[in-house]
């Protein structure tokens, strides 16, 4: 996802995280366009908080976006053209998945620990 | 961490997940000696139940691991071994890096879904 700053800036916890874990197919079918509209669209969504991204050479990656209320995942999961996205996603870019939703109760880091 | 098999077996939900994000310096200094040790001495841990990592060809990582309950989290963080992996972590290995403590709520995927 070409348009992540890496780092997302999140605020004191709690707030929430979705950790999609994802093994890619070999078959392109336009998918860094639409990896890079979903995260735009993402961004805009009331409740959204930040995005974290990393794909290996082998086509193992794990997204991390976070946001600020369980509500706000589940509409932006039911956004119609995230549905479409996932369809896809299901027939083409995906061989296996996991999605986890989780509630984010503690952070801490360096610089700023 | 080479002896990732990438995709974590996890029970059915709750459990946690320490999620940790960094970028790397470009100090090696033992880093993947040491980050195998630390996978091996993590996954004979009580309550450990998996991990999975991811790491760009830019250096930007995410590292997940699953644990039964925080009381095995606070206690692997604890751990003399992993103590010292940490300092080191600190002093030369990540120029940032950020650590979040969450509790899975929900969970699926392909192809079980």
């Amino acid at each position: 996802m070409s348009n992540s700053t890496h780092f997302a800036k999140t605020p004191e916890p709690p707030y929430y995280a979705v950790i999609f874990t994802s093994r890619r197919t070999e078959d392109d079918y336009g998918y860094g366009k639409m990896a890079d509209r979903m995260e735009t669209l993402a961004t805009g969504r009331p409740g959204f908080l930040g995005i974290e991204s990393a794909r290996d050479a082998e086509g193992f990656g794990i997204t991390i976006s976070y946001w600020e209320t369980t509500e706000a995942i589940a509409a932006w999961k039911a956004d119609l053209s995230h549905v479409a996205a996932q369809d896809l996603g299901k027939q083409r870019w995906y061989e296996h998945y996991e999605v986890r939703v989780a509630r984010v109760e503690r952070a801490y880091g360096k610089p700023h620990e």
